[in-house]
Protein backbone atom coordinates (compact mmCIF):
# COMPACT_ATOMS: atom_id res chain seq x y z
CA UNK A 1 0.00 0.00 0.00
CA UNK A 2 1.29 3.34 -0.91
CA UNK A 3 2.30 5.61 2.12
CA UNK A 4 0.35 8.39 3.18
CA UNK A 5 1.64 11.89 3.00
CA UNK A 6 0.28 15.07 4.86
CA UNK A 7 2.01 18.03 3.91
CA UNK A 8 1.47 21.89 5.12
CA UNK A 9 3.15 24.68 5.88
CA UNK A 10 3.02 28.55 7.67
CA UNK A 11 3.73 30.68 4.57
CA UNK A 12 -0.34 29.35 3.40
CA UNK A 13 -1.12 27.03 0.42
CA UNK A 14 -0.29 29.48 -2.40
CA UNK A 15 3.42 29.64 -1.02
CA UNK A 16 5.95 28.57 -3.61
CA UNK A 17 7.80 26.19 -0.92
CA UNK A 18 4.63 24.10 -0.60
CA UNK A 19 4.29 23.20 -4.10
CA UNK A 20 8.70 22.53 -3.98
CA UNK A 21 7.58 20.33 -1.38
CA UNK A 22 4.78 18.54 -3.09
CA UNK A 23 6.49 18.05 -5.89
CA UNK A 24 9.17 16.51 -3.91
CA UNK A 25 7.48 13.96 -2.52
CA UNK A 26 4.55 13.65 -4.63
CA UNK A 27 6.88 9.97 -6.16
CA UNK A 28 6.68 8.81 -2.94
CA UNK A 29 2.99 8.66 -1.64
CA UNK A 30 -0.30 9.80 -1.72
CA UNK A 31 0.13 13.38 -0.74
CA UNK A 32 -2.76 15.42 0.84
CA UNK A 33 -2.21 19.22 1.20
CA UNK A 34 -3.86 21.30 4.64
CA UNK A 35 -2.32 24.47 4.91
CA UNK A 36 -3.03 28.00 6.07
CA UNK A 37 -5.26 29.96 3.15
CA UNK A 38 -3.51 33.05 4.72
CA UNK A 39 0.45 33.33 6.10
CA UNK A 40 1.07 32.50 9.68
CA UNK A 41 4.62 33.40 9.93
CA UNK A 42 5.48 33.60 13.78
CA UNK A 43 2.29 32.30 15.25
CA UNK A 44 4.96 29.51 17.48
CA UNK A 45 2.18 26.42 18.47
CA UNK A 46 -1.24 28.87 18.03
CA UNK A 47 -4.10 26.93 17.81
CA UNK A 48 -7.97 28.16 17.31
CA UNK A 49 -10.58 28.01 20.01
CA UNK A 50 -12.49 31.25 19.61
CA UNK A 51 -13.43 31.22 16.05
CA UNK A 52 -14.72 28.64 13.36
CA UNK A 53 -12.05 27.24 11.70
CA UNK A 54 -13.29 27.29 7.65
CA UNK A 55 -11.80 24.88 4.92
CA UNK A 56 -11.99 25.39 1.02
CA UNK A 57 -10.44 22.97 -1.70
CA UNK A 58 -7.89 24.67 -3.63
CA UNK A 59 -6.77 23.80 -6.82
CA UNK A 60 -3.95 25.05 -7.79
CA UNK A 61 -3.33 25.17 -11.65
CA UNK A 62 0.16 24.94 -11.51
CA UNK A 63 -0.27 21.57 -9.51
CA UNK A 64 -2.15 20.20 -6.51
CA UNK A 65 -5.50 20.15 -4.91
CA UNK A 66 -5.41 20.67 -1.49
CA UNK A 67 -7.54 22.10 1.38
CA UNK A 68 -7.12 26.18 2.78
CA UNK A 69 -7.87 26.46 6.34
CA UNK A 70 -8.34 29.45 7.77
CA UNK A 71 -6.23 29.19 11.28
CA UNK A 72 -2.99 28.26 11.88
CA UNK A 73 -0.58 24.88 10.90
CA UNK A 74 -1.63 23.52 14.20
CA UNK A 75 -4.73 23.54 13.43
CA UNK A 76 -4.61 21.84 9.87
CA UNK A 77 -2.53 19.22 11.29
CA UNK A 78 -5.40 18.82 14.31
CA UNK A 79 -8.13 19.23 11.59
CA UNK A 80 -6.72 16.62 8.67
CA UNK A 81 -5.98 14.31 10.91
CA UNK A 82 -9.30 14.82 12.94
CA UNK A 83 -11.20 15.41 10.28
CA UNK A 84 -10.33 15.34 6.36
CA UNK A 85 -8.03 12.24 6.41
CA UNK A 86 -9.46 8.66 6.04
CA UNK A 87 -7.16 7.74 8.30
CA UNK A 88 -3.67 8.78 10.25
CA UNK A 89 -0.78 9.88 7.88
CA UNK A 90 1.98 7.61 7.98
CA UNK A 91 4.21 10.97 7.86
CA UNK A 92 3.97 14.73 8.33
CA UNK A 93 6.32 17.27 6.54
CA UNK A 94 5.82 21.09 7.36
CA UNK A 95 7.45 23.20 4.27
CA UNK A 96 9.94 24.14 2.49
CA UNK A 97 9.53 27.37 4.68
CA UNK A 98 11.21 30.46 3.33
CA UNK A 99 13.60 31.31 5.55
CA UNK A 100 15.87 29.19 8.50
CA UNK A 101 14.43 27.80 11.43
CA UNK A 102 17.40 27.68 13.58
CA UNK A 103 18.13 28.78 17.54
CA UNK A 104 15.39 30.33 19.49
CA UNK A 105 13.42 31.22 16.39
CA UNK A 106 12.38 27.45 16.33
CA UNK A 107 9.73 28.56 19.25
CA UNK A 108 8.44 31.26 17.18
CA UNK A 109 7.82 29.08 14.25
CA UNK A 110 4.84 27.76 12.71
CA UNK A 111 6.56 25.42 10.07
CA UNK A 112 7.93 23.69 13.31
CA UNK A 113 4.83 23.90 14.85
CA UNK A 114 2.90 21.71 12.29
CA UNK A 115 5.36 19.62 12.64
CA UNK A 116 5.30 19.27 16.37
CA UNK A 117 1.19 18.60 16.13
CA UNK A 118 2.17 15.85 14.35
CA UNK A 119 4.38 14.11 17.00
CA UNK A 120 2.16 15.06 19.50
CA UNK A 121 -0.02 12.95 17.98
CA UNK A 122 2.01 9.77 17.65
CA UNK A 123 3.06 10.57 13.82
CA UNK A 124 6.46 10.64 12.53
CA UNK A 125 7.03 14.09 11.66
CA UNK A 126 9.41 16.81 9.84
CA UNK A 127 9.56 20.31 9.26
CA UNK A 128 11.92 21.72 6.58
CA UNK A 129 13.11 25.22 6.20
CA UNK A 130 15.38 26.84 3.26
CA UNK A 131 17.87 28.95 5.21
CA UNK A 132 17.78 32.24 3.15
CA UNK A 133 15.40 35.16 2.52
CA UNK A 134 15.49 35.47 -0.97
CA UNK A 135 16.36 33.74 -4.18
CA UNK A 136 15.47 30.41 -2.78
CA UNK A 137 17.25 27.31 -4.25
CA UNK A 138 13.94 25.34 -3.45
CA UNK A 139 15.89 21.89 -5.79
CA UNK A 140 18.46 21.84 -2.81
CA UNK A 141 15.80 21.56 -0.46
CA UNK A 142 14.04 19.35 -3.27
CA UNK A 143 17.10 17.09 -2.91
CA UNK A 144 17.26 17.04 0.56
CA UNK A 145 13.68 15.83 1.52
CA UNK A 146 12.85 12.48 -0.65
CA UNK A 147 16.09 10.63 0.89
CA UNK A 148 14.93 11.95 4.53
CA UNK A 149 10.94 10.94 3.83
CA UNK A 150 12.67 7.34 2.53
CA UNK A 151 14.16 6.61 5.08
CA UNK A 152 11.88 7.67 7.36
CA UNK A 153 8.90 5.22 5.86
CA UNK A 154 11.21 2.51 5.98
CA UNK A 155 12.87 2.92 9.75
CA UNK A 156 10.48 4.95 11.37
CA UNK A 157 11.48 7.58 14.11
CA UNK A 158 12.38 7.48 17.89
CA UNK A 159 8.78 7.72 19.51
CA UNK A 160 7.50 11.56 20.50
CA UNK A 161 10.33 13.22 18.34
CA UNK A 162 10.09 15.54 14.93
CA UNK A 163 13.02 16.34 13.08
CA UNK A 164 13.64 20.13 12.02
CA UNK A 165 15.17 20.34 8.66
CA UNK A 166 17.57 23.23 7.39
CA UNK A 167 19.03 23.21 4.45
CA UNK A 168 21.29 25.94 3.24
CA UNK A 169 20.38 28.11 0.18
CA UNK A 170 23.42 26.67 -2.12
CA UNK A 171 23.51 24.48 -4.84
CA UNK A 172 23.07 20.65 -4.73
CA UNK A 173 26.64 20.13 -5.51
CA UNK A 174 27.84 22.08 -2.77
CA UNK A 175 26.12 20.72 0.12
CA UNK A 176 28.17 18.61 2.31
CA UNK A 177 25.43 16.08 3.00
CA UNK A 178 23.17 15.82 6.56
CA UNK A 179 24.61 16.71 10.06
CA UNK A 180 22.67 16.05 13.02
CA UNK A 181 22.65 18.67 15.25
CA UNK A 182 21.12 20.55 18.41
CA UNK A 183 18.85 23.43 18.92
CA UNK A 184 21.85 26.75 18.74
CA UNK A 185 21.45 29.06 21.95
CA UNK A 186 20.40 32.42 20.92
CA UNK A 187 18.25 35.15 21.46
CA UNK A 188 16.63 37.78 19.44
CA UNK A 189 17.89 41.12 19.96
CA UNK A 190 15.02 43.20 19.64
CA UNK A 191 14.25 46.62 17.94
CA UNK A 192 10.84 48.29 18.48
CA UNK A 193 10.31 51.29 15.72
CA UNK A 194 7.91 53.93 17.26
CA UNK A 195 5.85 54.97 15.26
CA UNK A 196 2.31 57.84 15.61
CA UNK A 197 -0.15 57.70 13.82
CA UNK A 198 -1.80 60.81 12.16
CA UNK A 199 -4.14 61.24 16.23
CA UNK A 200 -0.61 60.62 18.17
CA UNK A 201 -1.66 57.09 19.07
CA UNK A 202 1.79 55.41 19.68
CA UNK A 203 2.49 52.00 18.28
CA UNK A 204 5.46 49.70 17.56
CA UNK A 205 6.72 47.86 14.61
CA UNK A 206 8.65 44.21 16.00
CA UNK A 207 12.16 44.32 14.39
CA UNK A 208 15.42 42.68 15.18
CA UNK A 209 17.97 40.17 14.48
CA UNK A 210 19.31 36.47 16.09
CA UNK A 211 22.18 36.55 18.00
CA UNK A 212 24.00 32.86 18.92
CA UNK A 213 25.24 32.73 22.49
CA UNK A 214 28.01 30.92 23.35
CA UNK A 215 30.12 28.34 20.58
CA UNK A 216 28.29 27.13 18.12
CA UNK A 217 29.60 23.31 18.02
CA UNK A 218 26.85 20.99 17.23
CA UNK A 219 24.30 23.40 16.46
CA UNK A 220 22.13 23.89 13.99
CA UNK A 221 22.90 27.52 12.47
CA UNK A 222 26.69 25.96 12.69
CA UNK A 223 25.79 22.78 10.39
CA UNK A 224 24.23 25.32 8.26
CA UNK A 225 26.76 27.71 7.92
CA UNK A 226 29.28 24.76 7.07
CA UNK A 227 27.15 23.78 4.07
CA UNK A 228 25.31 20.74 5.96
CA UNK A 229 21.49 20.17 5.96
CA UNK A 230 20.70 20.35 9.59
CA UNK A 231 18.62 17.78 11.16
CA UNK A 232 17.97 18.48 14.71
CA UNK A 233 15.78 16.43 16.56
CA UNK A 234 13.13 17.80 18.71
CA UNK A 235 10.28 17.02 21.23
CA UNK A 236 7.38 18.79 22.80
CA UNK A 237 8.41 17.77 26.62
CA UNK A 238 9.46 20.89 27.95
CA UNK A 239 10.45 19.93 31.55
CA UNK A 240 14.48 21.25 32.30
CA UNK A 241 15.16 17.40 33.69
CA UNK A 242 18.55 19.05 34.77
CA UNK A 243 16.74 22.22 36.35
CA UNK A 244 13.96 19.63 38.12
CA UNK A 245 16.48 17.81 39.67
CA UNK A 246 18.87 20.84 41.04
CA UNK A 247 15.55 22.20 42.38
CA UNK A 248 14.72 18.57 44.61
CA UNK A 249 14.65 20.95 47.92
CA UNK A 250 13.79 23.99 46.46
CA UNK A 251 10.27 23.99 47.43
CA UNK A 252 9.36 27.17 50.68
CA UNK A 253 7.40 25.68 53.05
CA UNK A 254 3.37 26.44 52.65
CA UNK A 255 1.65 29.49 54.04
CA UNK A 256 -0.22 28.00 56.25
CA UNK A 257 1.51 24.63 57.08
CA UNK B 1 16.15 49.00 46.11
CA UNK B 2 12.65 47.49 45.64
CA UNK B 3 12.17 44.76 43.27
CA UNK B 4 11.07 45.24 39.76
CA UNK B 5 8.10 42.74 38.44
CA UNK B 6 6.54 42.86 35.38
CA UNK B 7 3.30 41.33 35.28
CA UNK B 8 1.61 40.27 32.07
CA UNK B 9 -1.07 37.25 31.29
CA UNK B 10 -3.10 35.81 28.36
CA UNK B 11 -6.42 36.56 29.60
CA UNK B 12 -6.74 40.11 28.75
CA UNK B 13 -5.56 43.51 31.23
CA UNK B 14 -9.23 43.24 32.23
CA UNK B 15 -9.37 39.46 33.36
CA UNK B 16 -9.64 38.99 36.77
CA UNK B 17 -6.50 36.35 37.39
CA UNK B 18 -3.90 39.68 36.65
CA UNK B 19 -5.58 41.39 39.14
CA UNK B 20 -5.41 38.96 41.71
CA UNK B 21 -1.76 38.63 40.54
CA UNK B 22 -1.55 42.12 41.08
CA UNK B 23 -2.54 42.29 44.52
CA UNK B 24 -1.08 39.09 45.68
CA UNK B 25 2.63 40.77 44.39
CA UNK B 26 2.45 44.68 45.07
CA UNK B 27 3.45 44.59 48.31
CA UNK B 28 7.04 42.23 46.70
CA UNK B 29 8.16 45.16 44.95
CA UNK B 30 7.49 47.63 41.85
CA UNK B 31 4.99 45.95 39.94
CA UNK B 32 4.45 46.90 36.35
CA UNK B 33 1.24 45.37 34.41
CA UNK B 34 1.98 44.93 30.34
CA UNK B 35 -0.99 42.75 29.00
CA UNK B 36 -2.74 42.12 26.20
CA UNK B 37 -5.77 44.00 24.95
CA UNK B 38 -7.68 41.33 24.69
CA UNK B 39 -8.07 37.71 25.65
CA UNK B 40 -4.91 35.46 23.73
CA UNK B 41 -5.26 31.97 25.34
CA UNK B 42 -3.98 29.69 22.58
CA UNK B 43 -2.13 31.10 20.81
CA UNK B 44 1.25 29.47 21.89
CA UNK B 45 4.55 31.21 21.55
CA UNK B 46 3.31 33.81 18.79
CA UNK B 47 4.48 37.24 18.28
CA UNK B 48 2.83 40.21 15.82
CA UNK B 49 5.80 40.75 13.02
CA UNK B 50 3.26 40.96 10.42
CA UNK B 51 0.70 43.96 12.07
CA UNK B 52 2.11 46.82 14.04
CA UNK B 53 1.97 46.67 17.75
CA UNK B 54 -0.29 48.93 19.56
CA UNK B 55 0.34 50.25 23.24
CA UNK B 56 -2.53 52.22 25.69
CA UNK B 57 -2.15 53.07 28.72
CA UNK B 58 -4.87 51.45 30.95
CA UNK B 59 -6.16 52.48 34.51
CA UNK B 60 -8.08 49.97 35.83
CA UNK B 61 -10.92 51.79 38.55
CA UNK B 62 -10.12 48.68 40.93
CA UNK B 63 -6.69 48.94 41.08
CA UNK B 64 -4.19 48.97 38.74
CA UNK B 65 -2.58 51.67 36.04
CA UNK B 66 -0.69 49.20 33.33
CA UNK B 67 -0.10 49.06 29.50
CA UNK B 68 -2.78 47.13 26.94
CA UNK B 69 -0.77 45.55 24.12
CA UNK B 70 -2.73 44.80 20.53
CA UNK B 71 -0.63 41.48 20.81
CA UNK B 72 0.09 38.01 22.09
CA UNK B 73 1.58 37.43 25.90
CA UNK B 74 4.88 36.98 24.15
CA UNK B 75 4.42 41.02 22.43
CA UNK B 76 4.22 42.16 25.76
CA UNK B 77 7.27 41.03 27.27
CA UNK B 78 9.17 41.66 24.25
CA UNK B 79 7.79 45.52 24.51
CA UNK B 80 7.98 46.05 28.22
CA UNK B 81 11.71 44.70 28.47
CA UNK B 82 12.83 46.29 25.08
CA UNK B 83 10.70 49.80 25.31
CA UNK B 84 8.49 50.22 27.84
CA UNK B 85 10.58 49.78 31.11
CA UNK B 86 13.64 51.78 31.99
CA UNK B 87 15.76 48.49 32.75
CA UNK B 88 14.85 44.94 32.71
CA UNK B 89 12.61 43.92 35.67
CA UNK B 90 13.54 41.12 38.24
CA UNK B 91 10.85 38.82 38.01
CA UNK B 92 8.47 38.52 35.30
CA UNK B 93 5.18 36.62 36.15
CA UNK B 94 2.06 36.08 33.75
CA UNK B 95 -1.24 34.78 35.78
CA UNK B 96 -3.10 33.78 37.05
CA UNK B 97 -4.63 31.81 34.31
CA UNK B 98 -7.99 30.74 35.06
CA UNK B 99 -7.60 27.15 33.92
CA UNK B 100 -4.47 24.64 34.49
CA UNK B 101 -1.62 24.73 32.13
CA UNK B 102 -0.17 21.00 32.76
CA UNK B 103 0.58 18.50 30.28
CA UNK B 104 0.19 18.85 26.49
CA UNK B 105 -1.26 21.80 27.43
CA UNK B 106 1.63 23.93 28.30
CA UNK B 107 2.53 23.81 24.38
CA UNK B 108 -0.65 26.11 23.34
CA UNK B 109 -0.27 28.41 26.47
CA UNK B 110 -0.05 31.87 26.35
CA UNK B 111 0.13 31.83 30.06
CA UNK B 112 3.27 29.86 29.76
CA UNK B 113 4.74 31.64 26.58
CA UNK B 114 4.82 34.77 28.52
CA UNK B 115 7.04 33.23 30.78
CA UNK B 116 8.78 31.75 28.58
CA UNK B 117 9.97 35.03 26.76
CA UNK B 118 10.87 36.20 29.98
CA UNK B 119 13.31 33.25 30.31
CA UNK B 120 14.59 33.49 26.99
CA UNK B 121 15.73 36.93 27.75
CA UNK B 122 17.44 36.08 30.67
CA UNK B 123 14.71 37.16 33.37
CA UNK B 124 13.39 34.54 36.29
CA UNK B 125 10.14 33.85 35.05
CA UNK B 126 6.87 31.93 36.29
CA UNK B 127 3.65 31.63 34.71
CA UNK B 128 0.74 30.93 37.45
CA UNK B 129 -2.38 28.90 36.60
CA UNK B 130 -5.28 27.74 38.36
CA UNK B 131 -6.69 24.67 37.83
CA UNK B 132 -10.57 25.49 37.13
CA UNK B 133 -12.79 27.02 34.92
CA UNK B 134 -15.44 28.06 37.01
CA UNK B 135 -15.73 29.39 41.09
CA UNK B 136 -11.88 29.69 41.38
CA UNK B 137 -10.50 30.52 44.43
CA UNK B 138 -8.25 32.95 43.84
CA UNK B 139 -6.79 33.75 47.16
CA UNK B 140 -5.72 30.17 47.25
CA UNK B 141 -3.95 31.36 44.57
CA UNK B 142 -2.77 34.37 45.49
CA UNK B 143 -1.16 32.54 48.69
CA UNK B 144 1.13 30.54 47.08
CA UNK B 145 2.27 33.00 44.65
CA UNK B 146 3.88 35.34 47.51
CA UNK B 147 6.30 32.73 49.21
CA UNK B 148 7.44 31.38 45.79
CA UNK B 149 8.49 35.39 44.36
CA UNK B 150 10.46 35.88 47.99
CA UNK B 151 12.60 32.77 47.25
CA UNK B 152 13.12 33.41 43.74
CA UNK B 153 14.21 37.22 44.58
CA UNK B 154 16.44 35.66 46.84
CA UNK B 155 18.02 32.80 45.15
CA UNK B 156 17.28 33.14 41.62
CA UNK B 157 16.42 30.07 39.31
CA UNK B 158 18.30 27.74 37.43
CA UNK B 159 19.94 29.59 34.40
CA UNK B 160 17.64 29.67 31.13
CA UNK B 161 14.66 27.86 33.38
CA UNK B 162 10.57 29.36 34.31
CA UNK B 163 8.99 27.69 36.83
CA UNK B 164 4.85 26.91 35.59
CA UNK B 165 3.43 26.93 38.64
CA UNK B 166 -0.41 25.04 38.76
CA UNK B 167 -2.54 25.84 42.00
CA UNK B 168 -5.53 23.13 42.67
CA UNK B 169 -8.63 25.16 42.85
CA UNK B 170 -9.11 24.31 46.97
CA UNK B 171 -9.26 26.67 49.89
CA UNK B 172 -6.08 27.69 51.10
CA UNK B 173 -5.80 25.05 54.48
CA UNK B 174 -6.69 22.19 51.74
CA UNK B 175 -3.56 22.76 49.97
CA UNK B 176 -0.99 20.47 51.52
CA UNK B 177 2.17 22.09 50.12
CA UNK B 178 4.44 22.92 47.24
CA UNK B 179 5.80 19.61 44.76
CA UNK B 180 8.29 19.75 41.85
CA UNK B 181 6.89 18.15 38.69
CA UNK B 182 7.73 17.42 35.24
CA UNK B 183 5.16 17.66 32.23
CA UNK B 184 2.53 15.09 32.19
CA UNK B 185 2.34 13.00 28.95
CA UNK B 186 -0.70 13.76 27.45
CA UNK B 187 -2.82 14.44 23.97
CA UNK B 188 -5.89 16.04 23.44
CA UNK B 189 -8.27 14.00 21.72
CA UNK B 190 -10.22 16.38 19.39
CA UNK B 191 -13.44 16.27 18.51
CA UNK B 192 -14.38 18.51 15.49
CA UNK B 193 -17.96 19.77 15.64
CA UNK B 194 -19.31 20.21 11.60
CA UNK B 195 -21.53 23.14 11.19
CA UNK B 196 -22.43 25.08 7.82
CA UNK B 197 -23.44 28.44 7.62
CA UNK B 198 -26.75 29.47 5.88
CA UNK B 199 -24.80 29.66 2.21
CA UNK B 200 -23.86 26.01 2.97
CA UNK B 201 -19.78 26.80 3.49
CA UNK B 202 -18.52 24.43 6.21
CA UNK B 203 -17.01 25.79 8.96
CA UNK B 204 -15.71 23.82 11.86
CA UNK B 205 -15.12 24.06 15.97
CA UNK B 206 -12.02 22.99 17.70
CA UNK B 207 -12.69 21.16 21.06
CA UNK B 208 -11.53 18.42 22.68
CA UNK B 209 -10.22 16.88 26.55
CA UNK B 210 -7.02 16.43 27.73
CA UNK B 211 -6.38 12.47 27.92
CA UNK B 212 -2.92 11.34 30.22
CA UNK B 213 -0.48 9.02 28.33
CA UNK B 214 1.52 6.89 30.81
CA UNK B 215 1.30 6.60 34.73
CA UNK B 216 0.81 9.96 36.38
CA UNK B 217 4.08 9.89 38.93
CA UNK B 218 5.42 12.71 39.38
CA UNK B 219 3.77 15.02 37.14
CA UNK B 220 1.88 18.21 37.39
CA UNK B 221 -1.35 16.39 36.59
CA UNK B 222 -0.96 14.25 39.39
CA UNK B 223 0.41 17.00 42.09
CA UNK B 224 -3.00 19.11 41.46
CA UNK B 225 -5.21 16.02 41.92
CA UNK B 226 -3.33 14.98 44.82
CA UNK B 227 -4.04 19.14 46.03
CA UNK B 228 -0.12 20.34 45.79
CA UNK B 229 0.83 23.41 43.98
CA UNK B 230 3.00 22.06 40.88
CA UNK B 231 6.03 23.23 40.63
CA UNK B 232 7.47 22.64 36.98
CA UNK B 233 10.40 23.70 35.91
CA UNK B 234 10.62 24.40 31.81
CA UNK B 235 13.00 25.12 29.51
CA UNK B 236 12.78 26.65 25.23
CA UNK B 237 15.64 24.65 24.30
CA UNK B 238 13.38 21.80 22.30
CA UNK B 239 16.69 19.64 21.00
CA UNK B 240 15.85 15.85 22.35
CA UNK B 241 18.96 15.26 23.53
CA UNK B 242 18.35 11.21 24.02
CA UNK B 243 16.76 11.09 19.96
CA UNK B 244 20.40 12.62 18.99
CA UNK B 245 22.57 10.45 20.49
CA UNK B 246 20.24 7.82 19.38
CA UNK B 247 20.64 8.92 15.64
CA UNK B 248 24.04 9.29 15.68
CA UNK B 249 24.32 7.11 12.35
CA UNK B 250 20.78 7.74 11.02
CA UNK B 251 21.53 10.23 8.19
CA UNK B 252 21.25 9.17 5.21
CA UNK B 253 24.19 9.91 2.35
CA UNK B 254 23.40 12.79 0.19
CA UNK B 255 22.16 12.37 -2.78
CA UNK B 256 25.14 13.52 -4.86
CA UNK B 257 28.07 12.20 -2.67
Amino acid sequence: MSASILISNDDGIYAPGIMALYQAVRPLGEVTVVAPETEQSAVGHAITIADPIKVRPVTRSDGFQGYAVSGTPADCIKLAVGELLPRPPDLVISGINLGPNVGISVIYSGTVSAATEGSILGIPSLAVSLATFQDPLWETAMQAVVPLVRQILRQGLPEHTLLNVNVPNRPVREIRGFRTSRMGRSRFVEVFHRRANPRGDVYYWLDGELQMLGDGVGTDVQAVADNFVAITPLHHDLTHTAALNALGGWCPPWPES
